[in-house]
Order: structure tokens, then C-alpha cells, then sequence
């Protein structure tokens, strides 16, 4: 396959080896590995991870509950608040495969019980301290509510929380408090909803990768470490090695006279997520693309991003190397949003890999 | 159509007033509007544009320009720099339709000369100050160079500019001021190049919003104008009641405690893009949802998003008024962006428009 335009290149043996690392610590740990679709949205790429031995998924909706059904997966958790709005999808759903969804409030629990018949599997979501959703343990009331609604057609399977507030710079010790308090949170809800044979289930891809025992937790749902990128590289989650996706970006413009290069490549392929370690924002690390993928070491960074045009500051040395219609391999900030934005992927043997299409549903 | 998730909703009475609007701006200017399709993405859109008198249309990339040829538009210019990789398809192309390409440097013109034989028309792009791309009318060498390179086959028919530089909060004076600079540098290129009879592109919303006055101008190529978004309100090229896209999202947890709610509706549906006139970034503005549409009068703010999750601050009455499973609407900050994250818009009336499909390429 000929590269004539942003393309996102997917390195198939970096995911597969994160994906074995991920499980491996889940294993060691007891612990079963559900790992989040949202990052990838494909199920090509969700076929290696099946290979590998996953078996369990997490999406973020339900459009993709439905996309991953399809795929043959049959058992998703949707770790976002149930939206009653889909009520019926949901039931739909739950008829085919093992549905397990995430309860935020008691509202949400009446209105499921009410409006879905098929049998449902969910899990209490616990704001363990990112405060974006879920029930604070404080909020004794409002759990005691969810365990007196409680009833026998939908099961109440576990505890499920996202660690957010370890998106920032990360070290193991960090990481290791917050897991701890994590756990704190958790037990307090499980005892005041009095029920004991309850799934803990954690995730986030900092946590993930930078820590090894998970005791007390009973199923891992990291999504992002199957591509990881340069976010998570600066949060510590991992090493510029182990990013797995690379877009590869045709060179439109030089201006050797500031020192930057035009790519086809904007906020349309790559997201206008950015880091900003040093006060600078960089939305994209620039590196060498090669016969065989690419080579990791940084020569450049994305200084800025328009629809289309990706403006890299480069050395004069880069400058001089670089003609009109060379590619550049970029790897992206934040791959998850970086992946939403393409049409498909193209793995280094050239062949297109699908992925969930907005336009299906 | 029932909405059960993030739906763009698109009013084309807002869309089509925008439009005559600017068409009356070019007419009396006795200038052409080749508004740039890359707001929209959407050739149902575009036949409203149509039916309202526009016949040419600007896009950025050689798929879009593929995607709208096959929709019936003939005369189409791609207003980013010649991608050397992407000759064939452009060679293609041009066998259909009146194409346009933009020419960034000499070695663009001698690749364009050299690898693709199908008539081409094509634009010198002008840096009038933005520095993301374009001739500087200081480099008087490139600019002769590229004047020598003009052959048969191929015909320089005009002169380029995207005042980007207009992205911020404007007024009409300094917008003039942009423009009479520009109007210089046009002018200067002009004078190099040693052809009269070039037609003058220029084109960015704030400046068509602005500004009356286009002497020396005889083709206007603004994009976001027909949808408008919250960037373009706060720049001063619009009032909130001509933004026509709203994002409508339903509530899924209400946190009365932290005075938050939040909606499904994330970085997947809206772009990361913000805007921080404080210092305080907001990515959206929330509005009440009607029988109607929507009213365009501010309740509240979007602080902050993940993937699929919006957190809005609100009010205790704001809080008190809603429940989950309510749907808000939110005005977005970049509208092209949010826009291109869609698998299609809903119309006010429940119709389903299509658009671009990155899946098809």
C-alpha cells in the first residue's frame, strides 16, 4: 500500500507485546484483564488481542457494545453512566451477549430497573478522587439507596473506578498512594452495601504500567497501553519504544528561512491534544520512518496544528535532509483521540485494518 | 428522529442566512464566494449552499475535493499546498473537473509540471503575515523562479491568502489594517510575477465577518461563516444567535455537590479545541434545547472533557432544573472541528444529513 497522505501506521508486534505484558501482570496479580476498546476502536486490531488470550472488553458506549457484539465479543462492560436515553439499545443488547453497565447514581439504578427487562450485570461506579463521575464513599445515603434497589433481575457484579488524577507526571510512589486510597474507597462502599462477593475493578494506564501489585483488585481495564504515546511516555506509563502507532505524514512546505516544515497532517488526523512540559506545547513527536517502521529517537516536535497543516520546528540539519513529498513518521499525543479521527489504520505490512465508522450507526 | 446521543443538530434556515449574507457581501464587492467546505464536510449542506447561488467551492484536502466532485461541484479549488504523493490522484481529478491547486514553492511548480499532464489552474499561495505557509513577497528570487516556471500546460491564475493571523479577538480596525497589508503583499507578488490579470483569493471568517470593504479582492473563501461557532463569537465575527450547529447531549450524572452535570458528549464529539478569555478555558457553551431548536442564551459552561464525558459547571438552579436523561444543548468552540468528528448532522427537522466518510478513501 502506497502512503500518500496522513496515514496511521499500527506496529502489530508492539501492541501484541504490551498486550502480553498487561496480561501477564494481571495474571500474576489474580486478576483478570477486561481492557478498554475505546483506544484502538477496531475490531481487527481487538482480533490480536483475542489471540493473545483476552476474552473481556471495555467500551465507552453503547454504539460500541454494539460494534464489538457484532465482532463476537460477548462481554462488554460500557464504563460510562448509563444513559437512560438508550434504554432500549441497551435492552437489545443484553438479549445477545453479557452486558455489564456503570451506575453513577440511584436515579440511574430506578430508571434501569424500570425501563430494561433483559437480565444486566452492573457495577457501581466509586469516585476514588478524579471527581469526573461516580458515587463519593461519603455519600453513604446515596449507596445505602442503590443497595435497598437492589434487585433480583439485574445484578449488582462489582465496583468499578478510573483513577484519572493519575493523568500528570507520574512516579511509581504517586501512583502507588493513589491506588491505596483507590482500595480505601472501595472498601468503604462494599461495606455499606453490604454484599461481599464483589468484582474490584481498576484501570487506568498509568496505574497500569507503572505499578505491580494489585492486590484486593479483581479485574484491570487499562485501554490506552495497547498503543500508549507521547502523553503517557511523559506521565512515565512508558518508553517512547513501546508506542505502537506512528502517522505517517507527507512533507507539503519548507521554510528553511524559521526553521519549520509543513506536513499534510492537522487537528483533524492527530486531535489538538497537546503536552506542555516545559511551558511549550508539542502536539506530536517527529521521528525517522525506515524500512521496517520506524526509528523511536525524537528529531523534531510538532509546534502547532491547523485543520490540516502540522507545523514541526526542525534543526537546520532536519531542514536539510527534508524535500518536498518525503514522509515523516509522527507519533501522536494522544493516540486514543488520535485513532477516533481515522477512517482505518494501516499495519506496517501494508495491509488496511478497520475500525468502528460513525457514520454505521 | 428520536436523539438518545451527542447529535449535531444543524438549523438550515441559520445556515442559508449566513450564506446570502455572505453572498451579498461578495456581490457587492463584485467578488466571487467560493466558500471553503471544509466547515461542513457535506454535500447534503452544500446543496443548500447551491441553491442559495454559490457554484464554486474551496476544500483542503485532494479527498475532500473527490468526495464533493462526485456530489456534482465542478470548480473546485484545494486551498492546501500541492502534496507531491498525491499527483496521480490530482491528475485524475483534473480529468473531471475545473481543479485548482495551490503551488507553496518553485519545487511544488516543477513537480506539478513535471508528474501530472491534465490541465491544472493553479494559486500562488501569499504569506500575508500568518507564517504557517505561503510565499513570503519578500522572497523575490522563489517568487521569480516560480514566475519562470509557468508553461503551457499548466496556468497560474491566481494569487492566495488565509489571514490567520486574524484568530483572536478582533475589530473591525484591526482587521483592516490586515487587510490593507495584505492588499501590499498581494500586490508586491503581483509585481514579480509580471501578470496582470490574477484573480486575488482572500479569505478568512473574521476578516469576511468584519469587513464590508474587499477593493482589490476578486474571490472571498471563507469557511466556518456558514455554521459559525463559540471561537468565531468570541473574535467578534459573529453573534451567538447566527451559530446554526448545536451539539444536543444528554445528561447521564448530576454532582450538585461540586455544582457539576455531567453529559455524554467528549473530546470524540467536540475536539479538545477551547477557548480561555479569562484564562479559563471553556469547550462549549451550554443553551436550552427547544420545540423549535434552540435559544441561543448562555446557561452555563463546558469545564472541561475526556473521551466521551463533558463536565459542565451550573448553577444550584441550573442543578435543580435537570435530571438525567434530559437533553442540553451546546454551542461548540470550533465548529469545522467538531463538525469533521461526526458519522453525519440531524437536521431541526429529524433528517439525517450525510458527510464525508473517512472510511470510504
Amino acid at each position: 500500500m502506497k502512503i500518500t497522505k496522513p496515514t496511521l501506521l499500527v506496529d502489530e508486534q508492539k501492541v501484541r507485546k504490551n498486550v502480553r505484558m498487561m496480561l501477564e501482570k494481571a495474571k500474576s496479580n489474580g486478576a483478570e484483564l477486561r481492557p478498554h476498546f475505546k483506544t484502538h476502536h477496531s475490531a481487527d486490531i481487538a482480533a490480536w488481542l483475542r489471540e493473545e488470550g483476552v476474552t473481556k472488553a471495555t467500551v465507552s458506549s453503547v454504539d460500541m457494545a454494539k460494534y464489538f457484539a457484532k465482532a463476537g465479543w460477548d462481554d462488554i462492560t460500557i464504563a460510562f453512566p448509563y444513559n437512560p436515553l438508550e434504554a432500549e439499545e441497551v435492552e437489545q443488547l443484553a438479549k445477545q451477549i453479557t452486558l455489564n453497565v456503570t451506575i453513577v447514581s440511584k436515579e440511574a439504578l430506578v430508571h434501569l430497573n424500570q425501563h430494561v427487562k433483559a437480565p444486566i450485570n452492573y457495577f457501581i461506579k466509586v469516585d476514588v478522587g478524579t471527581h469526573r463521575t461516580g458515587i463519593l464513599p461519603e455519600l453513604t445515603d446515596e449507596i445505602g439507596h442503590i443497595a435497598q434497589s437492589l434487585n433480583s433481575e439485574h445484578k449488582l457484579v462489582g465496583l468499578l473506578a478510573h483513577a484519572g488524577h493519575t493523568y500528570q507526571p507520574m512516579t511509581k510512589e504517586k501512583a502507588e498512594k493513589v491506588f491505596s486510597e483507590s482500595i480505601k474507597a472501595f472498601d468503604e462502599v462494599k461495606s455499606i452495601v453490604g454484599k461481599e462477593d464483589l468484582i474490584i475493578s481498576y484501570g487506568d494506564t498509568p496505574s497500569c504500567s507503572l505499578l505491580d501489585d494489585f492486590a484486593g483488585v479483581n479485574e484491570l481495564r487499562p485501554g490506552n497501553f495497547v498503543f500508549y504515546d507521547i502523553m503517557q511516555q511523559y506521565f512515565n506509563s512508558c518508553s517512547l519504544e513501546e508506542i505502537a502507532v506512528c502517522m505517517a505524514c507527507p512533507v507539503v512546505a519548507i521554510h528553511a528561512d524559521r526553521n519549520e516544515v509543513v506536513v499534510f497532517g492537522g487537528a483533524v488526523h492527530f486531535s489538538k491534544d497537546f503536552i506542555a512540559p516545559d511551558g511549550n506545547r508539542s502536539f506530536g513527536t517527529v521521528v525517522q520512518l525506515s524500512e521496517t517502521g520506524w526509528d523511536s529517537e525524537p528529531i523534531a516536535h510538532v509546534d502547532r496544528l491547523s485543520q490540516e497543516h502540522g507545523i514541526i520546528k526542525a534543526s537546520d540539519e532536519l531542514i536539510k535532509s527534508l524535500k518536498i513529498g518525503d514522509l515523516v513518521g509522527i507519533l501522536p499525543v494522544h493516540s486514543c483521540l488520535t485513532a477516533d479521527l481515522q477512517g482505518y489504520y494501516v499495519s506496517l505490512a501494508g495491509q488496511r485494518l478497520n475500525k468502528f465508522n460513525k457514520a454505521d450507526v
